[in-house]
């Protein structure tokens, strides 16, 4: 059975808070909560996914607790590969947070691959049109996530009109990673942004995603689309709405 | 001169902070920063004035740092009628931050009294279209600006299509607040809710609004007359998305 404890990568551990629920915690971080974990994720799968007019193929790096993968499986797509480094993660969250990824893990479009994600985008010859980075702090084997060489190695497996998002910590307490995320995202895409959406589970509340791509651009995208392509995708947070005011960063001191 | 220190009803200080510029603290809760005070006061203001067809007269119960009686007046009314109960505080503002209200002030349309919200709330025999509840935490004198007789009595000074917003707390931390809030404002009006915004230098950076209206619900707004009643109207924050992301309240623990 699996049980938190220490991985070959890092410290896992699941609490239970009152306010929160259960919730992940790795190398001290939480990383997600079973009351708020709905927020990160949709925003993190479906602005990209909505933006790219007819996603088919898509990649998750991490994301271990299959949040991201199951909002990206709402979506009409052929293909989810998703590459988790740490096998424990995914058995740890599948046991004490399966609300989190639902029935995703077990969906005949899912290949989960245990290995590092960096050495997969290197050594992969697929292409996709999605590949969202969901990954920990920038800090062990999560750093290289962050580098200009990863993202151009990405920009190398995406179709010619595909887009990447990466999560890229909180606009409150963590501004220079985010900055540096959206500059090396630039050294690889010819668009690149900044969204956020509120997680309060996270520190600053505020948290940020950054996009890199090759065409289209998530402030090009219009209501009328997004409520047609959401016709039968159930959100509880993501929406026109919520796309439009992701794009417009809030007052930061 | 004014200047900070200990007045007939609070301690006032402002406060430099590397992040957040100049802020006005009172009896030790940061108020407002001239940072981030936009999305607070534009959000307070804008989505009730908006919300209302043609508002022509709006009250400001506190709000003595001038912010929300600037943004009011960015829109056609006639007359705003301020009511703080602390002149120290409007003094030591318009010193010390005066970007917060700009000329609002000196504005021919705006009457300031200094007064006690509650007793002129009791005593006038004025209408007013609008009411802006712009107080400090329920405690000292501003505790009795939440009770449902304060509301009762607000409602009596609005016209039969009239509204009121009140700031009601954090969302994180002050839900016992919020809920009592609405809850209050249900004994005075029949259409009521709550909204936010995110407001980095309040506790748990998300804040709410509640709202009590006679007749229009701010959830039925449409995006083009947002559009439409915004274009003299310079904002920063508040918009046709900002409005429907603030309805919907994110998720909470």
């Amino acid at each position: 059975m699996p049980r938190p404890g220490r991985s070959a990568f890092q410290h896992i551990q699941v609490a239970t808070s009152r306010l929160f629920g259960r919730m992940l915690i790795l190398d001290d971080a939480i990383q997600t909560t079973e009351r708020d974990e709905y927020a990160y994720h949709e925003m993190l799968a479906h602005l990209p996914l909505i933006t790219h007019p007819a996603p088919q193929r898509a990649l998750i790096i991490g994301g271990g607790d299959g949040g991201t993968l199951e909002e990206s499986l709402k979506h009409p797509l052929q293909h989810v590969t998703m590459v988790e480094i740490d096998r424990d993660v995914v058995d740890v969250c599948r046991r004490f947070l399966p609300g989190i990824s639902g029935e995703a893990f077990d969906d005949p479009r899912t290949h989960l691959l245990i290995e590092d994600g960096i050495a997969y985008v290197r050594a992969s010859r697929e292409r996709f049109d999605i590949i969202l980075v969901d990954s920990t702090d920038p800090k062990g084997p999560g750093l290289a996530l962050f580098s200009p060489e990863f993202y151009a190695a990405c920009a190398a497996r995406l179709t010619d009109d595909g887009l990447l998002v990466a999560q890229s910590g909180s606009l409150l307490y963590q501004r220079d990673l985010t900055e540096m995320v959206r500059r090396h995202l630039g050294t690889a895409f010819p668009v690149v942004g900044t969204y956020w959406t509120p997680v309060p589970a996270y520190p600053g509340v505020l948290w940020s995603f950054s996009y890199g791509s090759k065409r289209h651009d998530p402030r090009r995208v219009t209501d009328e689309t997004i409520t047609h392509r959401l016709a039968a995708i159930p959100t509880r947070f993501y929406g026109p709405p919520t796309h439009a005011t992701a794009l417009r960063l809030p007052p930061l001191p």
